[in-house]
């Protein structure tokens, strides 16, 4: 980029918003390492207006952009290719809340304000916000809306989707849609929000979000399920279901292998059962009333113990005993780290078909790489599994990761054959473009280019990612 | 339209499936007669590869297409215009329901099967479809996806739009996507379901969806509240909230002025209370569970009986009893046909400020119009309200009608200042597209012009609808 263009583009933000090398230099690589980019300039403007004076500068001068946002991403959406003619975008000094009316069961946030911050500000209010992910300490709430991300919470609240009543955000074009809508009920048109949510990035760029609050939870009861087998844990979950209702408020699944993986690598963490299972089930009632959950937990899991679904249960006896639960599973893919390479595959599948697809993929992937270590976890209830493949013992790491699209394709043709998807909640990014056209029909793949080309003709934003 | 034309379309479908000038009349005027068209042919395709070969043929000629579903709509979206160019495609023969899986809690339907032949279905399967109006007997779900139909069980499940996982449509090109979708979790691109959702037929034809099922309630307690003001009936809404938490499915406000009216023209209806009150609140708990509602809410309305926030209220001792409470609800607008002449407005505001909003909105009317009869009834929960305004005793209707537009002025400069929409859940139509340049943005208007000519660039589908 010229000089005389990067000063223009100095010149619309606060001296230490246009990053040096140094401070830029995070932006551009991911944290696991696995994509790295360059960039022009890293810019972080202060407001929407500041935003909107960047892209009408990049959009007169043909200039890509690639937002980000806290850049936890596990696709490489948020990171610019190797070109460097990109600017990098960052909205995390679009941090205020802008408003909490717990009244009315909102909040008004900037993109760039963290999800746990969102979560503080909701408990602050003696509300929810029921959004939940590992990387909810550093990941912003403007990159969970341009992924529609996923998590804990999606069994009983849904996805970021179901969680946003509007959104503000900057067009290609620099100019600036103020869609902050707060209704239940708003039939006048397109509903353009749902296009900019999982959109990561290629349509314009999130500003800030009106985003749905919940009551604050009174009763939460929680136990960690020793279960002999996928198909067990599934048959827990609809009988949880069935005597719960919604306050099945968590449902996740976990292998004895990564609970192996967990005792080895963090740090103060026990098991919480007295033997080894095959599996585990992580579960969770709450509920705004009191309802006497606590009783509800335990007679399910009686019935379930008697039925063989359940071989042990912990039912945590504190706050601290449950987070000792929830901090096994949201470790899981923190301690894969430690194991040397894994091969991630985030799907989804329905339902009644999770046990099948598990057994089968496994089956694949171990013909496929003798001694390869399956690690499927994830969020039951939604028939969405985290299905990754840590490397066999004593191999080299780089070979066995040269393995990730071959290893790929075995997993997802038995996704595809069940009807599942490739890509649940992570996203598409740079990591599954390509595969996109071997899942989608062409007439859907040509609809999505048609809306990318109405609203981004010139294709600035977030070239390479997703379409 | 040239002779040889219609017999090229009419040789797509089955002899029958082409109606004659008899048969077709109905689909060229609206129940209550306030929008009739005029068609070149009325055509009821059998298949959705019926509908291509018809879309196809448009495509390739150059003609515009008006889809229909049951025809019930309000705001005239389904009634071509004058110009008799226009093919009306009804989507009542698409009548199948391809599939129910209760242990997916999901349905597949095609567009043109009723509301109530999907909750009759539902219910065979121990399940719940929650979508619930007026017109359920007659309008179809195609029609409710176009619209985004709301009702009376948005409050707990949301409107049309969270209740569908997938779609299957025709585009304007002929091309048929198939988007059955009927996973959970799915971030593989822009979710192009959602720009068809509310599109009102501008866009294609939805053909199928795949339908979210719920769990059957085995509870259900139900009452009918006199109350002394909306003031009265929001802090009746706030505590049931509080109280029953998500069992809350059914909140509805009615005025005095409604019951007056039904009592008067509705056979076999009384008064639930034995004295009128000012105000009424139908609630209705429910739960798939057993919870003890029927203490839930005999306690809550207690506690809101102390405090004067309800003035009297009759609990319903069975189903039939429920169902008279809801008739009452449910005949609102056809019992204000029979008063004369009713100006509506469809509109919601924050919820905190329904109670403000009817009582400006209602001073404004009453002084444009002295002797104006305001109705204003509906969905509390969600802050909108049917506020309906039937004329003076004893004026002209026709000279009373015409003045629509100004009253419509009136009161949507209120609803405006309380950051409100003027289009809540009947849609635009061609009753209020005429308004959208004055209640959205240029830029949102933009975008949705740019999406519509990335999708239907000929703009033949439903013109003069919406946008």
């Amino acid at each position: 980029m010229p000089l005389d263009l990067v000063a223009r583009f100095a010149a619309l933000v606060a001296p230490n918003d246009m990053l040096d090398a140094e401070d830029a230099a995070p932006h551009l690589v991911e944290p696991r390492g696995l994509y790295k980019g360059r960039a022009a300039i890293v810019i972080r403007p202060r407001s929407t207006e500041e935003v909107a004076a960047i892209v009408r500068l990049a959009h007169e001068t043909g200039t890509p952009i690639v937002p980000q946002g806290g850049n936890t991403g596990l696709v490489g959406g948020q990171t610019p290719d190797q070109g460097g003619g990109a600017i990098l975008l960052s909205t995390k000094r679009l941090d205020r809340i802008r408003e909490v009316d717990a009244d009315e069961n909102l909040i008004v946030a900037e993109a760039g304000v963290t999800l746990a911050a969102i979560q503080d500000a909701a408990k602050a209010a003696d509300r929810l916000f029921p959004l939940s992910l590992g990387s909810e300490g550093s990941c912003t709430v403007g990159g969970n809306i341009a992924t529609n991300a996923g998590g804990v919470g999606v069994l009983a609240y849904g996805n970021t989707r179901d969680l946003v009543l509007g959104v503000e955000a900057v067009l290609p074009d620099g100019r600036i849609w103020n869609g902050l809508r707060r209704l239940r009920k708003d039939n006048t048109g397109y509903d353009l929000k749902h296009l900019f949510i999982g959109s990561e990035g290629t349509l314009g760029i999130v500003t800030a979000a009106v985003l749905k609050l919940f009551p604050a939870p009174r009763e939460v009861a929680t136990a960690f399920c020793g279960v002999p087998s996928p198909a067990a844990a599934l048959a827990l979950f609809r009988l949880l279901r069935a005597k719960a209702g919604s306050a099945l408020t968590g449902c996740e699944i976990l292998p004895r292998i990564g609970l192996d993986f967990t005792l080895r690598h963090m740090a103060a963490t026990r098991d919480p059962l007295s033997e080894p299972h095959p599996w585990y089930v992580l579960v969770e009632l709450s509920s705004p009333l009191s309802i006497g959950l606590a009783a509800t937990l335990e007679s399910a899991l009686a019935e379930a113990f008697e039925t063989g679904i359940v071989e042990d249960a912990a039912i945590a006896v504190s706050g601290e005993h449950a987070e000792a639960f929830w901090r096994i599973r949201q470790g899981m893919s923190e301690v894969q780290g430690k194991e040397g390479g894994s091969i991630k595959h985030d799907v989804s599948v329905p339902l009644g078909r999770v046990a099948a697809f598990i057994a089968e993929a496994t089956s694949a992937v171990e013909a496929f790489e003798p001694g390869a270590r399956v690690v499927a976890f994830g969020h039951l209830g939604d028939g969405n599994i985290h299905f990754n493949v840590s490397q066999p013992v004593g191999v080299d790491k780089a070979t066995y990761l040269e393995r990730w699209s071959a290893m790929n394709e075995v997993v997802h043709g038995i996704v595809e054959a069940y009807g599942g998807s490739i890509a649940a909640e992570h996203g598409v990014g740079r990591l599954k473009r390509g595969l996109l056209p071997t899942v989608k029909q062409s007439v859907e793949l040509d609809m999505m280019r048609a809306v990318k080309s109405a609203l981004d003709p010139n294709g600035l934003f977030n070239p390479g990612v997703l379409i």
